[in-house]
């Protein structure tokens, strides 16, 4: 199965409440008051568009916001992908309804099967309802491994 | 002279270091750690392209994200619009190159001919290249005075 569609399945699978390992990745409360580290649109056409598409802000805590800086992410470091749709019209792209909150939460312990990270999707404004679940090694660290010199993060802050 | 390229026109002098009423405008250090308001894409096309071509994030300092909240905001408030190039490919959008870090800044004696506000871009990454100045009460104001109900401010906080 193509790592896209994989990752597409997860995210609209009705996943149980736990990762892989037994530990749910909590809600990231308080995000959107983060420090902004990047964002990005994809479009229809995009090989991750299935999954990912539309207009994604990244967000750090600061433990992850040191992480960016010093290229090692700390335990308790959380990281959000935050997923728009993106709304084209009158040659502007405005920001639409929130997709899914996507969250890499830092726990070496916690965590371990997948790179010390647990991964979870929150879908559109919900705290409770998660796209990931157990899939977690398949649907995100699968292709998170690429970036094991990075600490398996794949964006950087824009300065 | 169109509003356009008035805005254009402004934003592509070498001006004067002064404000009009002589209160140069900050350069808003540390904005990058502030909270993130939201974002848009201008494209070729729009009306705005010319000064505002590419993907701008709004940031708030304390004073103006509580502004964003309330609906009024206080003496202090600072508000940037960091305007990236948008660069096109592979069905993506990927943040470019800084184009200009434009900043409202709220001082009611110091702005009281424009509302309250200082208007100013620095261009590119640069603290002290200036490309507003003296005009801010055209290049900038004449639009923004289309928002008198919402304090001068166009933009919204996107929860």
């Amino acid at each position: 199965m193509h790592r896209t569609m994989l990752i597409a399945a997860a995210m609209s699978l009705s996943a149980p409440l736990m990762a892989a390992d037994g530990a749910a990745v909590p809600y990231p409360e308080g995000y959107r008051q983060w420090v902004h580290v990047k964002s990005m649109v994809i479009n229809p056409g995009h090989a991750l568009f299935d999954a990912f598409g539309g207009i994604h802000h990244l967000y750090a805590n600061k433990q992850a916001a040191l992480g960016y800086k010093t290229g090692k992410f700390a335990d308790g470091a959380v990281i959000v992908f935050d997923l728009l749709e993106a709304n084209s019209a009158d040659n502007a792209v405005q920001e639409g309804p929130r997709k899914v909150v996507g969250v890499m939460h830092k726990d070496s312990k916690k965590y371990k099967a997948t790179g010390g990270w647990g991964f979870e999707g929150f879908k559109g404004d919900s705290k409770t309802e998660r796209a990931v679940g157990k899939n977690a090694a398949t649907a995100c660290f699968e292709c998170h491994t690429a970036q094991s010199k990075n600490g398996f993060v794949f964006s950087a802050f824009r300065k």
